[in-house]
């Protein structure tokens, strides 16, 4: 139910309306340090929404870019190695790519790689904090073949 | 439009205002059988959603785990074995993984997986209903090594 | 903070409160031209945000299909036939598949593929547009063996 006042003061009635629905955009700012540098960004989240003050909702996590990807996982150290087998075997860097025949930027499996993870993750927000399991973080993949500066647009929805 | 009542009483104006906006937060709780268990949760996702009563809007189906994942599939017998093949072949269980060198917990290939299958799926509501396509339906993958007592969050945003 | 209004005439108050907050719900429809087409719907799905007067919010976009996915990619001729070559080693046309084996619709491949891949991706609607990178558009893929009539539903919450 959302909240309502009045003021009456002679003639007129001064209303306020608190429909307690929030839209809340953000972004926080991530310096890659390379090719498959993996980089946890569950606090920076977490702390943004926060910030929107939205109790109960939807928050996308969104990387405008074609060489990085959003996802979740367990962060630490191993699996931080093992995640980029998985991406050599589905995108190997050695294999020809008609990217790199085109613009010789040396970067088609990163693409390709960007392309099958995905650019976004949306979690519940859920009494003000993201129901994350135990072992898992959000986190930010750079598919790139150098280090980058990276954009993740933080976009909350609730009340 | 949102609607909006008064009531009148000597001095006094109580007013109602709906925003016809809601949140709804809810859980289903799955009992996995063991790797590779494909859960159809179709129908429970449908029921959330016609419990929140909202006509127009998004859901969030989204797993609290590192080692399980979300998505849609033709839920079939045939493609619930041939999915497992296709992730073998991306994280094979017996390759090498950091994580089982550190961990001991033999599951380097689950934790692969879900990372790059992925934790959440968002669907639009439209009249009240999924609008799925007619051999869609939402799974749940427990990708871990034996069966585990999983929790899914239907999150709701709409009018 | 959401707009209201009265009018007071003589003992009654009339009050209009604007809480701004919008769902839209629209499709697009994509006639797909084979296996393996690469459709970008960007600018359609942009039009649609423009028509949804929605300024700060997420949108949805979903393929009602569980033989073709969405995702996002830089949109050129030679990522668009690498991603299918990455497809290909997930789950290889030539493979055996269970679905095959019951169904003899010969798309078992496709099927493994959308279901890896993903339905949906959700995106952020900021100053009513989406933020998206330089190089990134949104493409739906076309996943089935023949061409198909496919139908995208734009899903748009915010105010």
């Amino acid at each position: 139910m959302p909240k309502t006042g009045f003021i009456l003061k002679e003639d007129q009635v001064t209303c306020w309306v608190n429909c307690e629905v929030t839209t809340y955009s953000t972004e926080i700012q991530v310096a890659t340090k390379g090719e498959l540098d993996i980089i946890d960004v569950t606090h920076e989240v977490e702390a943004r929404v926060k910030s929107s003050g939205v109790s109960q909702g939807l928050v996308t996590v969104f990387c405008p870019a074609s060489t990085a990807a959003v996802t979740t996982m367990e962060y630490e150290p191993g699996l931080v190695k093992d995640l980029p087998a998985a991406l050599e075997r589905l995108a190997p860097r050695k294999a020809t790519y008609q990217h790199q025949l085109r613009w010789q930027d040396d970067n088609g499996h990163s693409h390709v790689r960007a392309a099958l993870v995905g650019p976004s993750v949306t979690f519940p927000i859920v009494d003000g904090s993201l129901p994350l399991g135990q072992w898992q973080q959000i986190v930010l993949l750079e598919l790139d073949v150098h280090a980058r500066q990276r954009r993740l647009i933080i976009q909350v929805v609730g009340d």
